[in-house]
């Protein structure tokens, strides 16, 4: 098992406390298994108490030996009920919890009431902001765990020929793509932040390509079912047709989210030019992503090249079309930066981002999707494969 | 697809509806994924208005066509922005939105604050008690569709058989059974309601059974990382150690949850007997589980059961035991009732109900998992299968 080191979660914290001491907040109580993964290492049933200034305190509900073994933090103490939280605290000397902040972007409502009710002297408020600021740019350490991930993905994606061919099911190749990427390691469970979204293993093609989706995706797939209407089919793949396999990786707690467009013999016309127009908006946004640069110009960015090309109603969906060109990834699939209409967040060094320009035609889709990180002149690719449809 | 029937939806709105009279509530809002799958039979990105008396609204912000579809409810609206709510409530007549309840427990708080916001005239309050409520009790089509689930998972139990041999990997197996399971139809994703909770595939053996878990839930498992640690990990399977599949199949929208205790070679006394005992908790609970009885009383028979039997310090783990021996299950591997302590809800005819009694020990663990239908004389097992300890 490899550990969060000590010095990478020192960082982490110390980045949040200055953006506590920025926004007015005197602490946070961090409580989501993605956010306790990425401040504590560990995802136990758990509270990480992170002061403004001082040491952070890790309550753990269970397991306290596991916590203490995964966890490089100094201070891990039990915490056998949420009730003792200020008791606990006190005892290090937190006695006024000020603006003490939760990640109430993920927190039930109900929970936050037991919060509100056990603390009655906080001015409970929304950190969720800072910590998605503070996660959204990647350490060394995490790219480098993504950068492994990458090429784990790499093998997924070639091992496609293997396996496709005229009338096999979209489900049939999804399940043997997924023992693959198992038997390399994928911890077979996708985080997502946002309320109600849920991730499947997306092998998608023909028309099945422009199902409009119940998630913030711009394809979707019929899935097998009416309750989790998402992902792989039963639709036999055919040849002349589309068919991606949109794939979210995750190794070692990160995420590389990545596309690429299949063809068992040749696309028409209309959808090779639209995949020429989905490679230079990814070119474009390769060279003018660099620090500074705000999310929402890129998205502009992307959208313009999509409409000179006249494909401006087939950019990110067909009906129901989705209104970014791409998301920050890491430990959870929708992390920040978003490239977005109104995301007015500057670009920085370090930041990781899937970008995925994709165009939805009734018959099909194609397009293609890379996770980069954004370099001081411009964005390095983590996901690197052949970046061409890649025809059988 | 298989779209769950107007009257069956008309059945669950007007238990609903009783609900809420008897709670005092006017009307009740609905957002979540797997209640929106209950009460609308879909899980388009949409509010589903039920009033404590007249038609249920269901207002969509994608995919309207696919809502359509899918819903066999009567009204449903097109909602582009939340704030047009009470605009489009007000044209149905519902103007006085009174006591308006929310699924608070899974509600995250920013989006909560979105709907006090916007609803400024109601008194916004707890709904999920009525909703799980209403939820645990099935109906003969939703038993009808745990059955057929049943079956399916049983060809699974059954070709553990083709792959476990010695020095097997438990993600290698679980592999090749998620692809089995994947071409029967599994939707590839496990409904959880509880915060936090979520849900891998669990091959576990020897002494990966007494991890302890960060869910709640018996066993565990190391699982391949740090960041998830639950499920399948790189353990190789020994000769005369426990194996445990636990196995929750969801198909069309519907769970059930499965556990078998195999073995290459023979078992210490010691789990035999634990076994023997995990299968005397089970029948007696078969006999005793009958409508009016108390779950809790249900809980304090298992436990009376394995302290009879000197088992108390390994019922249902060894160091961070869980509380309980069963659990609903439905759309949602965590549903009501609960055979746990402080749970005093009487047994109704059509719940439906895992009873997982399991052992742990350092060294392994054993027990057994099936899904129950409460019927009037006692428990009808929904998922079918050899009982004994599977010995290869």
């Amino acid at each position: 098992m490899r550990f969060t080191p000590r010095s990478e979660l020192m960082v982490r914290i110390s980045k949040l406390q200055q953006a506590m001491s920025d926004a007015g907040f005197d602490g946070i109580v961090i409580a989501q298994n993605a956010d306790l993964f990425y401040f504590a290492g560990t995802v136990r049933q758990s509270n990480l108490y992170v002061p403004a200034s001082g040491v952070p305190v890790l309550m753990v509900r269970k397991s306290l030996d596991r916590a203490r073994e995964e966890s490089n933090l100094g201070e891990i103490v039990p915490l056998s009920n949420l009730k003792e939280m200020p008791n606990v605290l006190a005892s290090y000397g937190y006695r006024n919890l000020g603006v003490l902040g939760f990640e109430m972007d993920v927190l039930p409502v109900a929970l936050f009431m037991r919060y509100q009710k056990i603390l009655p002297s906080a001015r409970l408020a929304d950190a969720s902001e800072l910590i998605k600021r503070v996660k959204m740019v990647k350490s060394a350490y995490e790219i480098n765990l993504m950068k492994e991930a990458a090429k784990i993905n790499q093998v997924i994606f070639s091992r496609v020929r293997d396996y496709l061919r005229e009338g096999i099911t979209e489900i049939e190749l999804a399940g043997k793509l997924e023992l693959l990427s198992r038997q390399m390691g994928n911890q077979g469970y996708i985080r997502m932040r946002g309320f109600n979204q849920e991730m499947a293993f997306y092998v998608i093609s023909g028309p099945n390509l422009a199902e409009p989706s119940y998630l913030d995706t711009p394809i979707s797939g019929t899935g097998l079912n009416v309750s989790l209407p998402q992902g792989a089919g039963y639709r036999k793949i055919q040849v002349n047709e589309p068919v991606m396999l949109d794939y979210g990786g995750a190794f070692d707690g990160y995420i590389v989210d990545q596309t690429r467009t299949y063809c068992i013999g040749r696309l028409p016309e209309k959808m090779t030019r639209a995949y020429e127009t989905a490679i230079s908006i990814q070119e474009e946004l390769k060279q003018k992503a660099v620090p500074g640069v705000l999310c929402k110009d890129l998205y502009a960015l992307a959208v313009d090249i999509a409409n000179q090309a006249d494909l401006g109603n087939h950019f990110m969906g067909y009906s129901d079309a989705v209104h970014f060109v791409g998301h920050g990834v890491g430990i959870e699939l929708d992390e920040w930066p978003v490239l977005a209409k109104r995301f007015n967040i500057p670009l920085e060094e370090g930041m990781v981002m899937a970008i995925e320009p994709k165009f939805v035609f009734p018959e099909g889709a194609v397009g293609i999707e890379n996770t980069f990180v954004v370099r001081n002149n411009g964005l390095e690719t983590i996901t690197e494969f052949d970046e061409g449809i890649i025809y059988l």
